[in-house]
């Protein structure tokens, strides 16, 4: 592959502090230099290393920032639920469903129908800047289903969650602990080698601790590595399983004990806040600023999902963590792209240092700081992913 | 100049209750003719009418609505305000100018300058499916910048408002009311052949009642409509002299009296709300129920510009309408269409029966319930002005 060299960067944020200025690592008046895919050199303009070779593209005096890295995400689904949204946002009663909508509508679905489902979806991610997706199964519930959600998921990531423990599907209402066997059991011997990760909903109405406990471990005896939706709708021992277990990620967490924060602080799970499912659910939004102040590490994630938030855009998830849960705009660009990789354990993307993963983004905007300055305003000009453009829009 | 037939539309809004269901009058599985730059026909597929001429457009089982009609923008300036933001919103104290840094810049900038922004901004907005936008002078506030303010808006849309009472200037610090008279005098002879409407800033800091009264009766007396900046920042008498004085808006509306809301409820005076405001300064949101409740019209606007509201996005508000002022889904789509057409006076837009003005947005979604359901996405595919494709993002 030919190389790229991108040139007139107003700012650009490496998540390399040895690269630039403060935690963001940002360079002004910048180029940066791709080759093969990756990273080759980022820095000042005046110091473009002499014989860099390639195409040239002029970014015109705007932004240049990591491509995000969406590290919580729902995309094998069909059907959507607007009707209960507009119901619960207009204090209607609506006596359908709910998530069982979802799960009824996935097994139903053909394989091509949850496949262009997923691929419209990390598309228009990707016109939003994020060039790497976490993506869950969820919304099948049963071994054939959770296993073809999984395949599918695994033809547009390579981040995939086996999330059978997502809610106790209709077929064992009144004996969840029937459900958690079979997810622990034969469900994950049909899912585990199509995913990476396991992930257990462990919340009030969904699995309990004990539940939790059993299926990560399961899970991990089988080589996949823990996430743990936790303290999303009520306190719970979520965030403490997912520690103990060394989950890479405890995700919601608007439910925090003394005792959580200080495990979050701790030890190497993530915390990642997914404020889009707040938005739309006119729930109250987590406590950033007391994770970051303790000292845990704070990803943003869209938790792109057809019933509790229904949006892709980080962009969107960076304006809110700092209007509603008061994290600074470099500290909310930092969890949407480090942050996420973090959670992901993953070292070659969300940061532009040398040998990273040249997925990039062109703002229309002189700064990072116009993502949650400029909010709702579609500001993603040109991605790039691997060191090819794959999403132009201004 | 020849037809249009919009055709396999999933959900068509059209804002005429004569023509579909509820006060949206939406249509299911609808067409839609245009025939010069005019709505010619709108009505469901099956009924339409032979022989319905010209290029054929499908809109592919995806929903029309409206063109947006932002009723309150601020876009002749120059510079920005990312760091007072990044301040702002990060608890770091700010001594800098606020608009006045803004004041500063837009007075030095050339008239080219100041022509590239509004047009970048109009650009950008009409991406996001406004087709009609009202823009503001107030930050020229000498008779010269005031006047070339008024030139440059009007060369982008005819919805001109002259807004020289914005703030005090530095040269007139302590003597307000001498500004007030250059502004209802001199200032307003030199403006008035440009404008269409005049505004005045009725709040703590700005106007008082007596300034204000004075301000609008010289405008009205010289052809000029009022609206009226009202509570905003504290309760004040901006609502009962824009109704006593028949403004067609009163704006912001965040401090109300029982006195304020029955005005407006039984006045001709629209209500329009400005939730980007509240997004970017952290402020209580407007109780948009209160006033719906009581029966006055609401109009949503983006308030676009640089200091505290830096967004062109109607579909942002919107959704913020609904999350954060608890309208519902179709109350916020009307007053981000219709309620801005009332708010501007005008019966060519914000509607799609027949005779209206062809502008029109192709959302990629199956209805307008999705701007709010899917908060952050970009979700205008196509924009057509007067029948002429303007913008076509997917
Ligand atoms: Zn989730
Ligand atoms: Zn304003």
């Amino acid at each position: 592959m030919s190389g790229l060299v991108i040139d007139g960067i107003a700012s650009l944020v490496t998540n390399d502090p040895g690269s630039g200025r403060g935690p963001l690592g940002v360079v002004e008046d910048a180029a940066l230099v791709v080759q093969d895919g990756r990273v080759a050199w980022a820095g000042p303009r005046t110091r473009l290393p002499e014989g860099a070779g390639g195409e040239r593209y002029d970014a015109g005096g705007r932004a240049v920032i990591p491509g995000f890295v969406d590290s919580h995400a729902h995309l094998v689904f069909a059907g959507d639920r607007a009707p209960e949204f507009e119901a619960r946002m207009s204090g209607r009663p609506y006596t359908a469903g709910g998530i069982r909508t979802t799960v009824a509508a996935t097994r139903e679905a053909s394989d091509d129908a949850l496949r262009a489902n997923v691929r419209r979806l990390v598309a228009e991610a990707l016109r939003s800047g994020t060039t790497t997706i976490e993506c869950k199964s969820g919304y099948g519930l049963t071994v054939a289903d959770e296993a073809r959600s999984l395949r599918v998921a695994g033809e547009h990531t390579s981040e995939v969650t086996y999330l059978g423990a997502h809610v106790v599907p209709p077929e064992f209402a009144g004996d969840s602990d029937a459900y958690a066997e079979l997810v622990a059991g034969a469900m994950l011997d049909a899912c585990a080698p199509h995913a990476r990760w396991i992930d257990v909903f462990c919340d009030r109405g969904a699995f309990d601790g004990d539940q939790t406990r059993a299926i990560l471990t399961a899970g991990r005896q089988r080589g996949l590595v823990p996430r743990v939706h936790a303290g999303q709708l009520g306190p719970g021992p979520g965030v403490r399983i997912a520690v103990e277990l060394g989950a890479a990620s405890a995700d919601h967490l608007t439910h925090l004990s003394d005792a959580d924060v200080e495990a979050l602080a701790g030890g190497g799970t993530v915390a990642t806040l997914l404020p889009g499912a707040e938005f739309s659910t006119r729930s109250p939004y987590p406590d950033a600023r007391r994770l970051i102040d303790a000292g845990a590490t704070v990803a943003l994630a869209a938790d792109c999902n057809p019933g509790s938030s229904y949006t892709t855009s980080i962009p969107f998830c960076v304006a809110l963590a700092v209007r509603d849960m008061r994290m600074t705009p470099d500290e909310a660009v930092w969890s949407a792209t480090m942050g996420g990789a973090r959670a992901l354990r993953r070292s070659d993307v969300g940061h532009l240092a040398p040998g990273a993963r040249a997925d990039i983004v062109l703002l229309d905007a002189p700064s990072h700081v116009h993502l949650s300055y400029r909010p709702g305003v579609p500001l993603v000009a040109r991605v790039w992913k691997d060191g090819r453009p794959v999403a132009a829009a201004v």
